[in-house]
């Protein structure tokens, strides 16, 4: 049996992908999805089946972040069709909040790492995305539990960090991931809108990667 | 009008006076508690009477860690009367999930400093409370949120850091802190025991500071 990983899975195409490696690197896999009240059910609908896939145990852990607000992925507010600057669609320290969850279910399982699948290339924009972002939080985690105190730090993988989508995808897709059963789309539909920013970041990157998109879209 | 500040209240005879400095320094007031499925409901009662004395705003943000478990606080473990190393009641990466949803809070309500009171000196062995933990911490807020990259950080600021139980008791007694509306006890129970490691180090800390006690303990 290998060491164990925490791997956030959100039910998109990143953290597949990310989990999947976790897996092709031998460790056994706790995934966790957050339900956070999120506008978009699909997600944690696709996380489910992600997770099925990897044959992980999977965990949903239920943190309503509309009790703070400020986002339009949680709140009334409209997700614009074009990001400029930090999108409305940020979600105030989301990934921290995560993270920190995350921390805390690995030392409980004492598992040795966690995979979370951000990106810094063809990201969003979202702070909390960044490089240095993430080694601030690593220098955190070698702080934070016991564990750490024990010597025994938990150790944050991010192997998307400096893929472009299309390398992601083309990893994905190596790694036999049913981008079909993954969910990108901000809006909560039958099928991927198409038009929203993450939408049309997905539709790019199988175009670039030179895979067949398996997504059913709107437009 | 001054400053925002969030100040994380526990119920506790810390966090209460850590607030009152924030309101002290001239800031404005926005409370937190944290109703996490700790045993004890007691604290979140006394965390309300707390920001009540404040006149601070007081949201309490609901986070069930009963969901990740390992702790004497939220499981159904003994607590213990004697405490070595790192003790049963630590819960893994509290500081750290509560810290995240303070920062994400402060962001929301666009407030330039959280105020914590944790405690380096007379602490109870929980790696979340060392100096080298919070540093950790204050740099990981000066990357996590939109204001950072705005230029405008959230300050993470700790009036306890390096005080004794006694100096605390001492300051909070100067700021008219309602000591008698703090609880410290680990069990619930109308009074506190008197006999857990957290009423021991109350009942020192007044002992030490020469400051009438007004707790009603059981023993």
């Amino acid at each position: 049996m290998g060491k164990k990983a925490v791997c956030l899975i959100s039910g998109g195409m990143d953290s597949a992908v990310s989990a999947a490696i976790a897996r092709e690197e031998g460790n056994e896999i706790y995934a966790i999805t957050f339900d956070y009240g999120q506008r978009n059910k699909r997600e944690v609908e696709s996380a489910k089946e992600i997770a099925k896939w990897l044959n992980a145990k999977h965990k949903i852990i239920k943190v309503d972040l509309r009790q703070i607000g400020g986002s339009a992925l949680t709140d009334n507010i409209e997700v614009p069709e074009e990001a400029h600057g930090i999108p409305a669609t940020y979600v105030p320290a989301r990934n921290t909040i995560f993270l920190s969850f995350a921390l805390a279910y690995a030392e409980v399982v004492d598992a040795d790492y966690i995979f979370i699948g951000v990106n810094a290339v063809d990201y969003s924009g979202y702070p909390d995305c960044r490089p240095q972002y993430i080694k601030a939080f690593r220098n955190l985690a070698n702080l934070a539990t016991k564990r750490s105190v024990e010597g025994r730090p938990i150790e944050i993988k991010t192997p998307l960090l400096y893929l472009t989508k299309a390398e992601i995808v083309k990893k994905g897709y190596e790694l036999g991931v049913p981008f079909e059963k993954t969910w990108s789309c901000y809006r909560e539909r039958e099928k991927h809108c198409g038009r929203c920013p993450s939408c049309k970041l997905r539709k790019k990157a199988f175009k670039e990667a030179g895979i067949e998109d398996p997504t059913e879209y709107e437009n």
